[in-house]
């Protein structure tokens, strides 16, 4: 099919590449110079504004947008309402918040423009072959004439078309959700033998936890990539950063009342790991010394 | 090659078929003699007790104990460990605690007999065809010796020597640890999308999550057959019983000081969902009412 990418970042290039491998003509568009060469070079239309990526395309326009979550998504949706005309429609790959693509459902729709909101998984690799989509969207109809991009990007089975619009980001929200308890878990056991008294080798346990074993799936394939490049993972941190959809999650559980303990949990390792120390530290070490008499451990 | 195995129960019976279609010989052992029918049915040789079993034998013997963890496993090892000659060797295939398994390591070292603590993973069907092991034992030549057992039954790369005794069953404790937080952290995503306001098909997400996603892996995929034959689990109880490698984990962890808090919390979500009511439910609605009036819900 014939459709606009907005967005040729890490994963939207590789979806530019998915689609083109899979005969789909793509007009591609960037704020970044570099990256609309990149998509040039591998066979997309290269165009230098949101305008011009509207005008090259055939009606119904279908445009996908893949941004950062927030004002880069929103401020293009925005002047995509004003840049398309009635029965046009938008993708929206990136991992907005469900609520924002509530909202962005009814300015659209406003315009007769068809809006889907699609959460994308499956990381760099999926979005370059065999990737995982989520699609919610009011009009099922204009959903099964899109259908066949997916069916060229997808793995076999790997979208799905998930109801109303905002149900595919919400999906891929709760999919991040669990996504952060499952590495948790993971990681705790890894934490464990590194400070058993046996030794292990990292790489080789999650090799063999990776062939046929209850836990194997593809985060235990990408930890065993890991320890093969760095088996104690001695050049990196444990600092672990979060882009939202945890957050969300957790929100979203608070919201509804659904206790999501491990969840949450994931969420509070991840911000504790963000700090040196901790002022609830500070505080339960006074009340100890307070109490008690037991030493603190003083700042220098 | 000729082996005995030792516990004839949804484990052992599969590991037997598992043996006998890769050509080894198999004297088959159990109290149940409905379970040494079905193991005669399948090809072994049924004996009718442990020391028939090891008469029938080959030097050097192999025994591979596949019994409940805890007094079957222990009372067999200790019997074993009498009617066994130097050199003969046992694997323990079961989900014995480390600690025992050291026992046993010791006992049996004593009378020149070689221990193998061997993890299972895979589940039913694992035991029947590409499973997965993880075999800890202090001597690694006649680990080699029998190194040709797991390279039939396991799937490929799917066995590991792990070092020394118990770092097998430790092993395999850890793995049963992630397992409790996986699948905690699976529930509760998909706890958050019963109670969402969109309507999600259970198996149709579990099954799109099961192609291309991030968090695929086997867990997601027996989900989707478990919703496969009830959508909404309207069958089955949300009572989560647990048989101890968990809580070992956690045990460990605490001797350890290593902060587990996923892990952790899935085992103490198990242990509350046993639970009709608590007795801290009772209390902080006690305190409530005490310090602020708010009403109680009172008992029948």
């Amino acid at each position: 099919m014939n459709l606009a990418m907005i967005g040729l970042g890490k994963m939207g290039i590789n979806l530019c590449e998915n689609l083109i491998r899979n005969d789909n003509q793509v007009v591609a568009f960037d704020l970044n110079e570099v990256a609309r060469q990149k998509a040039s070079d591998i066979g997309a239309q290269n165009v230098s504004s949101l305008k011009e990526a509207v005008a090259a395309l055939k009606k119904p326009r279908i445009v996908w947008v893949m941004l950062p979550a927030g004002r880069p998504t929103n401020e293009t949706i925005n002047e995509l309402s004003q840049l398309l005309d009635q029965d046009d429609i938008v993708i929206d790959g990136g991992n907005s918040f469900y609520e924002d693509s509530l909202k962005h459902n009814e300015i659209l729709k406003a315009k007769g423009i068809k809006f889907f909101d699609c959460g994308t998984s499956g990381g760099k690799s999926g979005a370059n072959k065999d990737g995982n989509f989520m699609i919610g969207g009011d009009d099922y109809q204009t959903f099964q004439y899109i259908e066949p991009i997916f069916k060229d990007i997808a793995m076999k089975d790997g979208y799905l078309y998930t109801g109303k619009a905002g149900s595919g980001h919400y999906l891929k929200m709760v999919h991040n959700g669990i996504e952060y308890g499952m590495m948790e878990a993971i990681a705790e056991g890894f934490d464990v033998l590194e400070h058993s008294q046996f030794k292990y080798d990292n790489e080789a346990v999650a090799k063999v936890w990776s062939n046929g074993s209850v836990i194997r799936g593809w985060l235990m394939e990408l930890a065993q990539d890991a320890f093969s490049k760095d088996n104690n993972l001695e050049h990196i941190k444990g600092i672990m950063h979060s882009s939202g959809e945890g957050k969300w999650t957790l929100d979203e559980a608070l919201k509804l009342q659904v206790p999501t303990p491990v969840i949450g949990m994931s969420l509070m390792m991840r911000y504790r790991s963000l700090e040196d120390d901790t002022f609830t530290g500070k505080v339960v070490s006074a009340l100890r010394n307070e109490f008690g008499g037991h030493a603190t451990d003083k700042c220098e």
